[in-house]
Order: structure tokens, then C-alpha cells, then sequence
């Protein structure tokens, strides 16, 4: 043993622990990060993923899609499809088995910065936010108020803040923000003005697509710029389900395509309402309407970067209404990503939703579970992974806070567990239990893995009972309030002050 | 169409599936259950499972355990294990397989009512309380105090009214007995009392263990009876990890073993303190720890009933506090669950347990991501599941009862994607989009799975913001608090009245 070994250990214990802490670890030394692979939990057998997937081919060969607009289906027919008397888009399984080989793999989603592009790469799982909250969660006092454009910023800078939120997709929508093309580019600007990682989008009127663009070019600093690097993806709700084309939205994909803007094929189903209620049948028609869609992208431009996005959703069968936070939910957000690495094409799914209405328990198991499971099946994007509640009608920047600490303790059982001759070699067995200490405390092994093989929660609370009544019971919901307001007030706007004020007097911008 | 069937659809919406849904569903048909086979969540590869092995057959023939006590160096060198000059007995690995091919196999542990019993057999998951909380919880001042007998039949009767948690084995300490062999009758009686599930509890004094058994008796009915079902099975510290036996808590296993109790083996050390801190490491020693005790108990009485209680928990190392809600804890779980498939043999281990000193999000988080992956991972018996915080220094009754919602959607993610041809059938699909109403809703498909597919929650909210605000913003646990107080107020002592006074006459019960 080295002298330097020796004197760790000497100085040891809890101070030299702390301050061991205390220093910054590389990047690559983190117990988390980015694109961990995952794809330990395998719901589905091998059959029966071959089961979903003919079902799914059955599905667009006899049942196919109706109402693809008139661009749609010339682009589809001159691909193969073939378009019934009945006004269907019917689909030869050659022509799907055809268009996914032709279909992007191993993408990347770019971030304004380099160092937050998301790799979409075989099973490696990242998390962001995303969806349409039209409230805002407000935690003083416990109510629900509607969302706005400076709330929207405000997301996106806190999400900057955190660690294990990889990408900001628009998660709420600014309803103080009354025209419709304001809207679509305040949504755009209130996100790129909060943060440097991967911001997804949604344009549903093909019309605003040319301005929108026009804002990402004068961000990027030119159209070269942004077509080497678009930091800006779309969602397409470019099927209505069950098995119809949303006429709107195929147009301004094709739009988005035609920009360089990689694309969210997103089918949004409900199992028990807009698709069925059995989970494995629910699976089917997602995989189908998005099959349809890599047929639709690829016809037009073959591999076209685009996510495979079958985000079913769930019904609660008593009332109709949805529910985000369950185990059905879970379940199928982890079916979807085992068809994704079956077609080894990159996917994503929604999870981490939570039907609470405040950050309660209810909210930590459900995104707990529903997250966990996303990450161990190996989902590519787990959208509205934080911060989403009353089944996706609010966001809570608290709850956005606080799911920071929920993807980091998901990411960690991404991880999984080292496995290696060091890593069971019974020699630290020997050295404590023959003739040694008799326990583990401030050995070499225990200090050295201390930081790398362990995650700590920012705000989840480990104190013992009594250092939690000498600390005043401390509250998470304080905390994370705290945090928050921390966060949002060092925040800055992250661009020029120049550029900033030419873009406020060139467009109407709704947040400060 | 059958005229019934179209009758059902016309009737059919809102009202129908709520009228249906009142309606009680039979034990074979909820979605969920007590035994549901886990197993599709695999942290290690086979190789690393025998690596693991492997390890821990290596730890016990060359570091063997120290401090055996006179009657277990007697049993175990007679069975072939070597008693070194240093003190340790060491185990051959020859004789580690032999006992591993005689230890008992698909075991039962007895419910007083037989509908309780649980089947340990394959992967089957379980899940139920433990642990030795010495506050509880108080949600109406935010407080911990010290935990009572009465808090501990509280607790039993709670558990006994809740579908999700399947067994109650002691999980808080009842200090208001001062005297130790009273406070072990009282245990006994307090539990029994409370629940007809299958009772766990803890004899640690050789000495307490015949007066139990003389009380356990009399509830069976005679010795007879109780030993044909015994109801309670003895959870036996009996190392003291690293490979240390705890030689009291030994000489009471040997008792309770000749009394016919199943017992727990359990090895409880903490990943980087009295445990190795890499988790794979800390795994090879929790199994080495109980593969001695497996030759233990098989050398005594071959085939009696025991659970590999592979209980390693996880320090915090910046603190060396325990963290028993971590990602980690959910692998070192995770891992050990797998090891247990791997010998085939019943197995037990911790999860569930949240560090957040009350039921808040953390709590939730906490409780929902480790009991998943112990369900997923296969885990027989998952203890301490419900019920605790600070780390298992507080036992919260209304956690009790929102974690039959937690533990309801743990169970419906074991359940897992229903595969068949029936439920990837696209035929229901093609009734619905061509020419069919355009949705699911009301569909007979949709009407039969209702209950059979879907969990819904006690308490978990499911409302709307604006049914929700209708409904003056119920919080969840002001829901916990009544649940609880409903549950108390109906539940009656488990025994005859004239038992009941029998038993308080000769024995001094501290509850009412």
C-alpha cells in the first residue's frame, strides 16, 4: 500500500467522505448519464414480438389508413401503397419490410451544444419532457391555473439545470399567446432562450412551418448551420387514431422534412377509446399507423432522421378518462420500445406521466414506475417523462425538480450491475474479514466507488428522523419550491443580448 | 350479434362500465393476485450469476464464517463443514451443493385461513410488511413517536383488510413492553390478533422461543394442528455480516426449527459498511452468508421450510447512513432475487422501503421503483414492502394503505402484456374502422376487459382538474387518513371473544 493510500485512509471517515463528495467528477465518471443502454425488462417473448409485428402488417395490408391528404397519396402510391375504392391507404408488406430497411438508425438529436446531443443509438434511453399541459400546477396555493409562454421559458431553463433531463420538448402551451403562428414561434424561441439541448416542437398548420423554419435559421446562424445541425425536432400527431391520416399534419411533416427537421411520428392512441383496450392489440395499431408513417417519410426522403413514436395511452375503462400514470401505461410504453429494438430503429414513448394532481405520492410512484419501466425495456426517448400531472393536462415546475432525482435513481437501475472480476473478487472479503477491520467502512474499494457507482438525490431526503427534527422537518415540497426559484434566478437567457433584442423587435415575443 | 349483446352495447357508456365495475369480481378473475409469477427483469446475465456464485462458494470454503456456537460447530462439522485453528468454520463447496439438493423446495407458508397461504414456488412474488420500526409515523403533526403493541395490531388489522399485501410479518417494535419475553408474546398475539395472513416474526432470545411456541399452540388448536399449518414463521438474524455468526439468534433457529417453524435465513449486511460496497460483491457475500445457513438448517432437519434471506441493504457513503429507497437497493434486491431462481429455492429480500421521513413524493418514488423491480425480477418474498420510512426507522399506517395501490400497480406490471390470438386479433380492429363507429369506447372487447386487464386504484386520483376542483381538491392523504380510520373502525379482533379473554387472563397483553 502506497503512503498516499495510507494517509486517505487515515484522514478517512465521514469528513473525507464529504469532501471527496464535494468535488466535481468527470462526465464520464458519473454513475449516470445520457444514452445508458437499457433493455434488461423484456415484457414480450420473442414470439410474441413476432406475433405483434405480422398483426401489425395484417393490420396495414387489409385495414390500412383512411383521409391521406392529396399530397399523401401521391407520394404513397408512387411508393407501392395501393389506394382502395373505400378511400384507404391499404399497405403490401413488401413495401413496409422495404421502407424500414431503408429507415434512419443510429440518429442523433442535436443540441444547440454539442455535448447534449442524444445518440439514438440501439437501446440507449435518454428523458425529456414534452406534451400540451394547458395549466400550470401552482404549489402555494394548490390549484391549477392556465399556462403561458413565460411558463413555458421557465421550463425550459430549469430543465437546462438538470443533470438527467436530457431534452426540452414543449411541454405546456402558451395560452396567453392568442394567434396561432405567435404561438408556434414564441413556443420555439421561449424554449431555444432557456436552453442549449434538444428542443422538439410541435407544427400542426403546415403554414407556419416556413416561418418557423425562417426563426430556426436566424438561430442557427444560417440555413447551412441549421440543416449540419438541427437542434430543433417536430412532432407529428400525423395520424388520428384508429388507422386515419391527420390530413393537416402530414402536410407540414412534409414541410418539416423538406427543412432537414428530423421528425416525431407520433401515434397517439387511448387503449379502450382510439385503440383497443387489449394492451398486445393497443401495441399492434401503434405499431402499424407508425409503420405507415416510416413509409410516408421515407417515400419522400429515404432515411430521413425520424422517431418511431407509438405512444399509446390508457383509459381508465370505468370513465373514459385518461390515465398516464398506470401500470397498463407502463406496460405499454415498454412493449412499444421492445417493437423498436425488434425493428432497431430509433423509437420513443410517453411515461413518467402521473394522474395526481400535486406532487404527492401518488405522482412519485406513478413517474417512478411508468419511468423505470421505459428505461429498463431500452426506450430511445421517454417523453413527458417529468413534471406532467392530472394525466397530462397540468405541469409542474416543481414536479420537473423533483423527477431530476426520479431519472437519476431510473438511470441508475438503467445501469444495472457491474459485473466483473474486480467487482466480486472476494480478496476485499479477506482483507476486512481475516485478521481486518470487520467492516467496510473506509476502505480503498468503498471510497473509490463512492462516487462513481452511487447516486445521490439532490432533494430526496436521507436524514435520520432525528437530524430531520433538529433540521426543522424540512418539506420536500419547500425544497424542491426552493430549488426552483434558485435555478430560475440565476438562470439566463442563452443568447446574445444583441441577438435577444433583435429577435424582440423582430417578433412579438410573450415572456421576459 | 346476439340480442343480449347489443342490448349490453345500447345500455352501454358511462353508467353501464360503472355498474359493472360495482359488481365483485371472483378471485380468479381480478387482474392481479397474491403469486403472480415475476422473472422478466433479468439485472444479470448467466454468467454473471455463476460468476456470483462462484464467489460465494469461493468465500465460503476459504473465509468460512467465525463465532458459531457450540451446538452449530457440533451440527455443521458432523455435516462436513471444517472448523479452522482460527475460529472459522469453513465449507466445502461439495457440501454446499449436497444441502442445496436437500433444502426444501415450493414450500407454503400457512395463512390461518387457507386462502392466504402463499406459494412459494418458481417466481412467484409476494409482498408484505417487516422490519423493526421503532417510531411511527404520526400524519396529523408531522411527527415521529414511539411505536406500541397497539400500533403493531393496528397495523395487522390494516393489513389484513387490504388485497395487495399478502403476509404480515413484524414491522415496528412495540416499546411500550418493557419486559423482552413480553414484548415476543405480545407480538405473536398482537399479529395474530390483527390478520389470519401469514404471520412473520422475530425470536432473537433461545429462551423466548418455547412460551412462544406454547402460545402459538393454543391459537392452532394443539401441536398438532399447528403443525400441520404453522402460520408464523421465525425470522432468524443469524449471521452478522461479514460471515459472522450471531450465535443467540443460531440456538434460537435450532429451536424454532425443531418446533416446525419456517423460518427466515436472514443476512442483512450494508453495502460499503458491513457489507462489501460494490454491489456484486455485496450480493456474493448476502448469498455466501445464507448458503451457510442453508447447510445449517439442512443439517439439523433436511427439507424444512426456509426463505434465502438475502437482505443487503445500501449505505449512503458520503454518511454511511442507511438508503434502503435507492437504485441501488432495488439491484442489490433485483440481483438477489435472481440468484434465488437460480438455486431454485424459495427467496426473500427487501424492498419498498423509502428514506423520506413521511408520504410524500419521494416516498412514492422510493417505495414504487424498488417494489417493481422486485416483482419484476421474480422475487418470492418481497419484505418490508409497505409501511416504512426513514430508512425502516418509521412505520406510517397510512403508507400501509396507499401501498396496496402501490403495490396493485407493482403487481399489474408482473402480470405483464397479455399475448394471445385472441388479443392481437386485428378483427376488432376492422370492426371499428371499417365501417364501424370510429373508436373502442363501449365495445364489447372493451366492456370484458374492463376488470379483467385494468387495476384501478383505492385512493390513487384519477380525476380531472376541473372534477377535481368540483370535488374541493381532496389531497391524498387527508383520503390515506380516512381509509385507515374506516378500516380501523370496522376491523374486529381475529379470535373468539371467550379465546380472546381466556388469553388476556394468563397473559399480559398491552393492546386492546
Amino acid at each position: 500500500m502506497t503512503d498516499t493510500k495510507t494517509k486517505v485512509r487515515r484522514s478517512g471517515g465521514r469528513a473525507a467522505r464529504v469532501a471527496l463528495r464535494s468535488a466535481p467528477l468527470a462526465e464520464d465518471k458519473r454513475p449516470v448519464r445520457a444514452g445508458l443502454p437499457g433493455g434488461k425488462f423484456k415484457p414480450l417473448s420473442d414470439a410474441e414480438v413476432l406475433r405483434i409485428h405480422h398483426a401489425a402488417l395484417d393490420a396495414l395490408e387489409q385495414i390500412g389508413l383512411s383521409q391521406a391528404p392529396p399530397s399523401g397519396v401521391a407520394i404513397l402510391t408512387r411508393a407501392g401503397a395501393v389506394l382502395g375504392d373505400d378511400g384507404r391507404m391499404r399497405f403490401p408488406r413488401a413495401l413496409v419490410e422495404d421502407m424500414l430497411a431503408k429507415a434512419a438508425r443510429n440518429i442523433t438529436l442535436c443540441g444547440r451544444e454539442a455535448k447534449y446531443d442524444l445518440h439514438l443509438t440501439g437501446s440507449n434511453v435518454h428523458f425529456g419532457t414534452a406534451g400540451a399541459a394547458v395549466h400550470v400546477v401552482d404549489l402555494e396555493t394548490n390549484t391549477y391555473r392556465d399556462s403561458t409562454a413565460q411558463d413555458l421559458h421557465d421550463a425550459a431553463k430549469i430543465t437546462h439545470a438538470l443533470d438527467n433531463v436530457h431534452f426540452f420538448q414543449r411541454a405546456l402551451v402558451a395560452r396567453d399567446v392568442s394567434d396561432n403562428l405567435e404561438m408556434d414561434l414564441n413556443t420555439i424561441y421561449a424554449c431555444c432562450a432557456g436552453t442549449t439541448k434538444h428542443i422538439g416542437t410541435s407544427f400542426d398548420d403546415p403554414g407556419h412551418v416556413g416561418p418557423g423554419v425562417e426563426l430556426l435559421h436566424r438561430i442557427a446562424g444560417g440555413e447551412a448551420a441549421w440543416r449540419a445541425r438541427p437542434f430543433v425536432s417536430n412532432t407529428n400527431c400525423f395520424v388520428v387514431p384508429p388507422m386515419k391520416f391527420a390530413e393537416e399534419s402530414c402536410r407540414a411533416m412534409e414541410l418539416c422534412i423538406a427543412a432537414g427537421m428530423p421528425v416525431l411520428l407520433l401515434s397517439a392512441g387511448q387503449a379502450g377509446a382510439t385503440a383497443p383496450a387489449p394492451i398486445a392489440l393497443a401495441i399492434v395499431q401503434a405499431v402499424a399507423e407508425c409503420l405507415a408513417g416510416v413509409v410516408y417519410v421515407n417515400a419522400i426522403a429515404p432515411g430521413h432522421p425520424a422517431v418511431f413514436g407509438t405512444w399509446p395511452f390508457v383509459s381508465d375503462l370505468r370513465t373514459g378518462a385518461m390515465s398516464g400514470g398506470s401500470a397498463e401505461q407502463a406496460l405499454l410504453t415498454a412493449g412499444c420500445a421492445q417493437m423498436h429494438r425488434f425493428y432497431d430503429i430509433p423509437g420513443g414513448a410517453a411515461a413518467g406521466i402521473s394522474d395526481a394532481k400535486l406532487p404527492d405520492m401518488q405522482a412519485g410512484w406513478e413517474t417512478g414506475i411508468t419511468n423505470v419501466l421505459a428505461g429498463l425495456s431500452g426506450l430511445n426517448m421517454a417523453y413527458e417523462a417529468v413534471g406532467m400531472h392530472a394525466s397530462l393536462l397540468g405541469f409542474c415546475m416543481e414536479s420537473l425538480v423533483l423527477g431530476d432525482d426520479v431519472i437519476g435513481q431510473v438511470l441508475r437501475t438503467v445501469r444495472g450491475i457491474d459485473v466483473t472480476e474486480d467487482s466480486t473478487s472476494i480478496e476485499a472479503m479477506k482483507a476486512v474479514c481475516l485478521g481486518g477491520p470487520g467492516h467496510y467502512l473506509g476502505s480503498d474499494q468503498t471510497l473509490k466507488l463512492m462516487q462513481t457507482e452511487y447516486i445521490y438525490p439532490t432533494l430526496g431526503n436521507r436524514m435520520s428522523p432525528k437530524e430531520w427534527n433538529e433540521a426543522d422537518r424540512p418539506m420536500l415540497l419547500d425544497e424542491a419550491i426552493k430549488r426552483k426559484n434558485e435555478i430560475l434566478d440565476k438562470a439566463q437567457i442563452k443568447f446574445d443580448p444583441e441577438f435577444d433584442a433583435a429577435i424582440r423587435k423582430d417578433y412579438n415575443i410573450y415572456f421576459e
